[in-house]
């Protein structure tokens, strides 16, 4: 796949996804839809990339779906029993959810619809002081997507979460950062500097293997009903993981004050079995219904 | 049902519920709780309601649990094996949970026990600053309830969660700030002001299904295991209102840049199904056992 | 069992729990995690003891696991199927969850690695000024155990959680605090009276069985799917417990306006059946394989 409606470019270990259709605000298509999934795809397989960083080209993030083509832009054909029609948004989230890179949002101006909930599965969100938010679903007379109703909760408490989708309100950085939504603001100019140093800050000191296991586990375990569950998990992912070159590296670089060499690669060297890990059966769902 | 010991009034959108039993400064009783979910009973049937404001009629919200009959007032029947007592204030926090109607809480005095536990699946809480909150069963010699164990947490953290239920300490509004537990303080007499702007802006911008749907996506996804049952359940919702005659008209509306005027009704209108949402089968509990 | 790595001292109702190798920096080891382990058993059998403070001997809290063995120290054997290596932070961390008394971490320097997970199962951390905190798993080629990837995104968010873990860095108090990890920053002669203070908060005002129950239900609620199992749960207790002689004391003694003096006691009067709450079936798990 060409990519037409996003940019990437991997330097320093640090892929950066750009979308870009700047004359649309980088407004969402079923098209870079497709591309951002391939994205992720490209990056998990390349053992150069440590960290991704998301970010808009010129003055906006993501104006949300392109209503290029009116009322009818939300209007899904649904095929019947079995056949729902699957939410382009959702198929986004949950792959970036699975990502084995640590994922920084670099919310460069106004993220909206699509383009606020496509940056909730990210690990990390920075804005710009001239970024806008807004979940604005209920406003245009649908409901929030892109798994947004699992998500948005969880990185904003629920109470947050509801005034920002029942009223529909777009508000601006600083609300954003009053809220939890993102982590800092910064000066337009400050922005990608400041993401690239949160990138590099994992990319030159811990282990890629272990950065792709510790995502997944906090991720995953979100969902867990009981803290057992981790335990399972952990003790399953310790053992495997003490026995590694990277952990004797790890503790020996540790013991002789040096930097750390980590010889193991994601693209190789996760543990067997991931990420059908014990007790949490794991299935990914293709392309097909959703049901 | 005749309402005894509560106060329903319907103004601009707005359900205003006031707990009206000021000389106990508004003390919980069996009869207050039948009247509340009656209340909100009769609030998700009235199109007329766009938000529900519950407030308090004097200088207190709720004292909690009327002592007034001693040390017995706890002591429920339990009629044995599948007769379990079923807690009222959790029959209360159960229904607000179900609402379809945006639940806004303004705290204007006191709110101790089940006049604080209460409050907790309302969706957003603002406090005079005379307010006061207590989650005060150990106290008193029982434990926490209204599904508080569920819900408070989730509201402020399990931290502060576990640091108000263990103390049973009484707290002022700016604590209950500092803790998430509300999301404002104002004083006294800028509090129904305040909560009448946000229902506004709710009633004003926002179609009436979105709302409902959204309120109960984002509360019964906080407790879905894994983002794929909020794809599941989002793409089935977005197919649906996609297709909506509100759709048509909010995407219309912005695109006009003119307010929207949404053709859907609560009352009618949500989608087919609801609210037995696919992979997410639901059973209202009726007035029986528990077990 | 002789405690050789902690001290267990009991004074005015609260159990301090002291890391005890201080020219390790009280370092972790099997036998400290046994120790542990063990003295939560006998705090939990001793009705003398209303609430436990950590923390540790000499200018740390815990550098983690101890490293005297070099690089060979994580690489734990696996017996292969069915006979998974159990971490031993996590069987530490599962106990102090279920712990019938509230457990106040008071970090009062590095609490590092297992250092720092170890204090998550904690109801609150207070941290000296002199405290700093690393999650640094995966600049050790490891990945965070102790069932940290369900504890920490649950007390500090998701994405805090995310660039704690992920970055592997150590950070002072002041991000702890900012970041929720800690409730409160004190000079270091201030942090254990101010633990002080809070435990006997709690072991002054609570009635001991309610405060049991309350710290469970918390804790074991923030993983149900549904408020209703909350619901049931709380039904349960608050029949259980209105019955109580508990009960009928604090009703009293707040109606007389007078301190409460409960009776029950924890090694005798939980109400029967606990742990096997209905709906809610725990198996604890022995120190037999996880899986």
């Amino acid at each position: 796949m060409e990519f037409e409606q996003i940019r990437y470019a991997v330097a320093d270990g640090v892929l950066t996804l750009t979308l870009d259709r700047p004359d649309r605000l980088n407004a969402f298509t079923a098209r870079m839809g497709d591309e951002l999934r391939e994205a992720f795809d490209r990056s998990d397989a390349d053992d150069d990339v440590r960290a991704v960083v998301v970010t808009g080209s010129g003055r906006g993030f993501c104006a949300g779906a392109d209503l290029a083509a009116g009322g009818a832009v939300f209007a899904h054909e649904d095929g019947g029993r079995g056949d729902v029609h699957r939410d382009a948004g959702g198929r986004l989230t949950l792959r970036i959810f699975e990502s084995t890179k640590p994922v920084i949002g670099a919310v460069n101006g106004p993220a909206v619809g699509v383009g606020a909930t496509m940056t909730l599965p990210m690990d990390v969100r920075l804005a710009a002081d001239t970024a806008r938010f807004g979940f604005v679903f209920a406003r245009r007379g649908i409901v929030p997507e892109a798994a947004s109703s699992w998500f948005l909760p969880r990185v904003v408490g629920i109470s947050r979460a509801l005034e920002w989708t029942m009223t529909g309100r777009v508000f601006a950085a600083a609300e954003a950062l009053d809220g939890g939504l993102v982590r800092s603001v910064h000066p337009a100019a400050a922005l990608l500097p400041a993401a690239y140093a949160l990138a590099a800050e994992i990319a030159e000191n811990a282990a890629p293997v272990s950065v792709a296991l510790t995502r997944q586990m906090m991720w995953r375990m979100l969902g867990a009903d009981h803290p057992m569950e981790a335990h399972r998990l952990d003790s399953w992912a310790v053992t495997r993981r003490g026995r590694s070159a990277d952990a004797a590296e790890g503790v020996g670089a540790f013991l002789g004050k040096r930097p750390a060499r980590f010889p193991d690669r994601v693209s190789a060297d996760l543990p067997e079995g991931y990420p059908w890990w014990p007790d949490r059966p794991y299935t990914p769902l293709g392309d097909g219904p959703a049901t």
